[in-house]
């Protein structure tokens, strides 16, 4: 199965807040742009996979800044690493307001999502290769990102997840 | 300030997985979920702050099951414990089949909300009393999920998490 | 077949008002809260019949308090009592202000469905055993309030309805 | 205050059943046809009054036939009496089918309105003129089904309605 | 075939335009309207063809005036002249305001729209019969609009358009 | 006033089609599709201006392929050529298809939009400098494209259009 890189899964979703989708301080309700994310998210893993995929979990998502309405939103995401048959996606989220020239960094979404075949069956996904050092970076902290969203998901026991043994054992040592 | 039961925040939202809300698979779109999920844990969390409260973070959210069209869908949320200005809220759902007559736990969330001022400023909120087994047991880890969240959200470093290297570290001696 | 509780049905729509949702006066639409009353009572017929149900009439809803925007709404429905295959549905409304400290019974809707097989045809359904005052009340009204509502559809004549005759007439006399 | 002809109320709404409208049965949605109804009356209402207006009680609507997805759906509505402060508004929606050359009355609507102003205070209305044969005759019976409405919602007691009492105990002696 | 009136595919479509359809000035997005123009034609194009139809262009809408939240919109279409398998439509737009005493017309749009066999081939459609003065200005000027549209979308070159060079090469002598 | 690249005005809005937005053939709504356009059209504007915009007109939207429910469609707008107070805007729409590895070219939108002060009052607004193959020719076609469209909508008589005249009659002789 070949190699594809981070950058071929990148997914634009640009779009803006309509009255419809704002809570009653008239900013982007957070289940509103929850779904958003999602549905970026699901077209990288498309793009990466070329196969169905659904969303297996959310591992984290951030609120930072409220994104009010009339506000031009923008969506970015990407596949930073691929394991067996599910991969991590990368959601960043901008509120860009031409008039006042300003583009704020409102949110960040860390998703997993997992391709299948036509019976909803698990099947096996093309690796990532990073280039920027972004990717890099996110690239090399996926594996301890899964082990903690495993651990706070009930699925994993802290004694089985070695990366985040060495994690929090090691830099003990280090203090 | 007063105490406030996990009960007291029970919010229960009922409603039909209508085809404006499914995948092409025909089940529940992950993102419809999510937003619902957001908009049931801010109810409870009104219910217990008496205050407005705004989404903080979503800190892991697990789809195990699909939700098919024209089912009946549950969303059970609570509060599980009260931080100074945060509280964590677990949202539990279920798929209700009462022609097949099954009821399937499909998904657990896990969601953190902020109270706020009318300027939107983060205000004290009522500190949380568990009661039954399951409150006891999520009100016990909360502090757990929370150090572990913000670790994942890189918001806090390892060594700073006395919680968790306890966890870890503790554990391999254990064993 | 056998006989079930009022309380077996009781469902619970709890959701918040949408900016969406709200007419020019930034209140909950007539029109909205009728589709989710609808699909509230659906839920509960669906429970009582364990079978699919289809809406016969709307019988009555009163609209007595507005609903603002941003307002949780509370929907709680209940089979009132089982004919031979439709069955009657109450459907009560509050606006749940936690933060005001205030619980308003908004509305309160009477429903009519039947329960179909594959073919759409009615089928038989299980008789309703009231338990709670209200409950016994209500299921013992519910006879008249049919034959009323059929009257206001032109669907029985007024000598038919020995019910009301029997109200009407003999009231006549108590005076 | 004027009188006004029944016919300058007349409202046509014509729209198409989307997917997104419909149950799991692929037919518009009871309670989206509700809604539809209700925002028809509702300028039937303003129409007639040239007054902000908002609905009192849905007194009843049938459900006959099933609407599908796809098709074209009409719904028609009209002033047919004007109380002091309310009026009532009948609604008939069809199925309109050019494809196979059918148009089939699927629901028949009552609704009542109240005329309000800028402090939601009830104002005095304009009364209607009938002038075919269906305005005369819903004209004619719309106190009559106002009382039936009445004693459904339990607002009226039967011995107070001299209308109801006439009907049934006068049909008596007429069999 | 026959020939039908224009009239026939006359289509009426009132509405009241919601929060959740206006942009961040509290008017009827652009967007919206376009999408009710669309289904509005579809409907007239069905009527007349008695046929399922398919949108092939949009040829011209203007926005000539704002529709504000809460104001009741009133569309109106009708095919104005069939080729062999497609057929132009208007839409006219109006906003009614009862309480003002106000009828302004908004927007004008003109759509093109195909007839398909079950296979999705253009089929054959009736011819149109003008009757009123404004359906046989439109019915006369409508192979010049076609030409128009054609070479506005990069498919006619200009020299194939007989009747657009007569227009302005005869108009340049009429000068 | 500051002359700006085409590209600055790039607009990339990729979303998936949810089953609430297909017609009964399951394919995207050609209304749908208008709106989405419509938005992604405006947020060009918006960025192209740094100002408010509102739709002037749509000029010409052709559908060359109906793009099916849960397919990934790509919208790309961007401002072609700035008059004094409009600006024309192209938005090309793409079914993309990672699965079946194709990526089509659906449809194609002219729009055209003004620029407003916080009392609509049209401003003016930057040049645009095309720097593409693309951007040149559409930047050259554009004032043709504006007469042709100001007659289509009736507004510019023939005879005063001197580069259409040029166009039609000039181009008699070349043949």
């Amino acid at each position: 199965m070949k190699i594809k890189k981070a950058n071929e899964s990148l997914t634009v979703m640009t779009n803006i807040v309509l009255p419809n989708e704002t809570n009653s301080l008239r900013n982007l309700f957070g289940g509103e742009l929850l779904a958003r994310m999602d549905r970026c998210a699901s077209i990288s893993a498309t793009r990466h996979c070329e196969r169905r995929v659904v969303t297996a979990s959310v591992n984290h998502v951030s609120f930072n800044h409220p994104i009010p309405e009339g506000g031009i939103v923008v969506l970015e995401s990407k596949v930073t690493k691929a394991f067996s048959t599910s991969m991590e996606i990368y959601v960043d989220v901008w509120l860009d307001d031409p008039i006042a020239g300003k583009k704020i960094h409102t949110n960040e979404g860390i998703y997993t999502f997992v391709a299948v075949d036509e019976f909803n069956k698990p099947v096996p996904i093309p690796k990532i290769e990073p280039e920027t050092d972004l990717e890099k970076e996110r690239y090399a902290a996926a594996q301890r990102r899964k082990e903690l969203s495993l651990i706070l998901a009930g699925r994993m026991k802290p004694q089985e997840s070695t990366e985040l043994k060495k994690l929090f054992c090691d830099s003990k040592k280090e203090n």
